[in-house]
């Protein structure tokens, strides 16, 4: 990737610019979230102009942490208005989240810096951080802002904090390691507020979603493979019934993933017309990236997910040949 | 507490003994467990005779990590085979996990090491670390190690991260901090296996425990003083109906926590012919354990328990009305 850049001079370059655009991918999850808005307040308590966009409304457990940002904004708005344009967290130019508008032909227009942890992103900025290594864009960011020798604030270390315990399932997942516990401990230092983080997004689930949940493991839960692949088509109608919306579903796969002697877990969901799948693995033998990116997805090796124009039996049925290879081939 | 030493001098103490016997509490949770096996393991690996005892059977989830300890030993055996007791994570002599002889009277006759992160650990050993500004007896016992400047194998170390882990629910109670960080980050640079240790606590549950939460969810949560008090009484009909033991129920009274707007969670059950009661809180200003302590239990601001002589029902009027003064005193 042309023009990779150090976390110091990607410091320097947001510190030079005057009024800086932050963007992330479509259907922010907590580390998008947590990575744009830490910045937000990151470069606004260092004097800079700097302003998040999330075009799509946020789930539900973020809403106590902020409405400062914005939602909508033209091409000739943003031209007119910002220098620079901060991309984090996303691996593709089609999942920018913020309108077909912004497409790379328009940001190169920009200044353009691109910080992700994604493994194959395929965004070219004209200065990017790509960091697979990185247990979490938020992770960087924090990494970023150590770098220029600036004060973090609590605010901004909360944030930061926000995504890298949301994309780390709390120091669960196989992306934890010494580096990011040691981030995180920088910004525990600076006051981040676990408990409020934690209380949002593990301790505060509504009724509703509980029965959801209820729901979905008495009567969704399939498994094949003896037990290895377990996974749930979540119709519609299910969603309908107990009023919950999959933007609120981030832990939902972890359902699955708990299940004594599950390696692979997978959810199928319809979304905007189209069908999706969450996949996660438990084991690095079995990674579920490169089954994603070969069905046109993204993610990591552990958490990965698609988007296919089909219907849900098909997606099935595509799933279990593609798992079963999977499962097959690390056995022999 | 007279004997107040440094981790460097409980090292010390640790390295010049020759036979060395490792007592926790009873019931081993998480950290009793790791915090113990993992000196097992460290001062073997430093050329010491070393040896944990568990009399009382352990967690389902404990076994595939660890088969090498003792479970019986006489007083004269004891007497005879080591020279040096080690007590790891025991506030009060009468939890001592190892029989009603490990009384302070018979275990003053050994060099005698009380390691513990309990506020208002009562026992009186020679020589004391008592910490409860420590997330767990885990990372006190890693930090004794790293202390000491031996090395720590990634078998001890998978041990301390075992410990910490479950004692900070993954980093997510409140006594996580950087300093919680930092270890567990030392730690797994060592090598600890966070993925095994994982696998199990978080993503190992059987099917009969996925029913036994499911019945408790639907049939058993109780909510006072507007939703902020949730709690279940269990009765043994539940455990038996699903065969699940409260050996492995850790993590239960988190499906109580989770629960929106819940500020303190209550499980009441039955354990050999007693009450027991185990508390959360959500929220420091409502900390539940001085009313443990007021009853006669245990344990920390977050986290408490209690034994009663009593059946169920006068727990729960007990608690209601324990936990509603607590609520008020707040608020005014």
């Amino acid at each position: 990737m042309s023009g990779t850049v150090s976390a110091q001079e990607i410091a320097e370059r947001l510190l030079r610019a005057d009024r800086i655009l932050i963007l992330t991918h479509e259907k922010p999850d907590g580390d998008a979230f947590g990575s744009a808005l830490g910045f937000q307040s990151f470069l606004r308590s260092c004097g800079r102009n700097a302003d998040a966009l999330f075009p799509a409304a946020l789930p539900r457990r973020f809403s106590g942490f902020a409405s400062d940002f914005l939602t909508t904004l033209t091409p000739a708005e943003i031209r007119a208005a910002y220098d620079l344009v901060l991309l984090l967290d996303c691996a593709n130019p089609a999942r920018i989240g913020a309108g077909a508008e912004f497409n790379p032909a328009f940001l190169s227009t920009f200044e353009f810096l691109n910080v992700d942890h994604h493994q194959g992103n395929c965004i070219e900025g004209a200065f990017n951080l790509v960091d697979p290594s990185a247990a979490a864009a938020s992770q960087l960011a924090a990494e970023i802002a150590l770098a220029s020798g600036r004060e973090i604030r609590q605010e901004a270390a909360t944030f930061w904090l926000f995504g890298i315990v949301t994309d780390t399932g709390s120091f669960r997942f196989s992306n934890t390691d010494g580096r990011a516990m040691r981030i995180a401990a920088e910004l525990l230092d600076r006051g981040a507020d676990l408990e409020r983080i934690v209380n949002a997004v593990y301790f505060s689930k509504p009724r509703n979603q509980q029965e959801f949940e209820a729901d979905l493991l008495q009567n969704h839960v399939r498994s094949a493979f003896g037990g290895k692949f377990v996974y749930a088509r979540l119709p519609d109608e299910l969603f309908r019934r107990h009023g919950f919306d999959m933007r609120d579903g981030e832990g939902i796969i972890d359902l699955l993933r708990e299940i004594d002697g599950s390696v692979i877990a997978a959810l199928i969901y319809s979304w905007n017309g189209v069908q999706k799948v969450s996949l996660r693995s438990k084991d690095a033998a079995y990674p579920v990236g490169p089954l994603a990116r070969s069905l046109g997805g993204g993610g990591h090796a552990m958490a990965a997910g698609i988007t296919l124009e089909s219907d849900p039996e098909q997606v099935e049925r595509l799933l279990l040949e593609q798992v079963g290879t999977l499962l097959k081939k690390q056995m022999n």
